[in-house]
């Protein structure tokens, strides 16, 4: 299984987005969002739109090197079966890649997606 | 009626997060949320997820002087009464605060708010 996946935000093959704004949208204070591109963002937002889902995205991004299995996640009083769904769940939104190691499946967040949603939520002016 | 209410992401007469981080929640990379740190930025992304609503909210955030009524922003082709639904909805996460002037609300993004939330979504390091 590959780990490479069509970001929804990126074009493939972008690993970062530092300056540039992300392809999909502009910051929200900019202008308003197309439908089109309405649709793309609000999935992302969506999806870290539940608290354990959230908790779940926290402990994977702050885990060390980046990554984690879901035995090294499984602290935040759910079943494993539903950490599972909500890694899944997140990983359909593009915000999590996913890799098969031995046994486990291991989650990596998507640094360039963070950064396009950051981006996204970042004012170009106060707007006060 | 006022617009100055308490946010969830901040304590009261704070008008601006620029480099200070969000005093609810670290970003996402630095540790594991708790499940209150959770709880609240989870009701201010799901308020996001929402493309119907996401546009709405670009569409206050992008408009001049960064406020705006329905009167404004009523070509999302949803009818008037969902608007106000959906605003409704952006107020009660704190994205927006609301204010009557005569005949119409106007609606204003919460600046530090979004800012917060752009905190939140920054690397601490790039996780990779």
């Amino acid at each position: 299984m590959s780990n490479t996946k069509a970001l929804p935000l990126l074009a493939p093959e972008v690993s970062e987005v530092s300056e540039a704004a992300a392809p999909c949208c502009p910051p929200l204070t900019e202008r308003p969002f197309t439908a089109e591109e309405a649709e793309t963002a609000a999935r992302m937002f969506k999806a870290l739109g539940d608290p354990v889902r959230l908790r779940l995205f926290s402990a994977v991004a702050s885990h060390e090197g980046g990554e984690a299995c879901v035995c090294d996640i499984s602290d935040v009083g759910v079943s494993q079966p539903t950490v599972s769904h909500h890694l899944k769940k997140l990983k359909e939104a593009g915000l999590l890649t996913s890799e098969r190691r031995g046994t486990w499946v291991y989650y990596r967040v998507e640094p360039s997606v963070l950064a396009a949603m950051g981006k996204l939520l970042t004012s170009t002016s106060t707007a006060s």
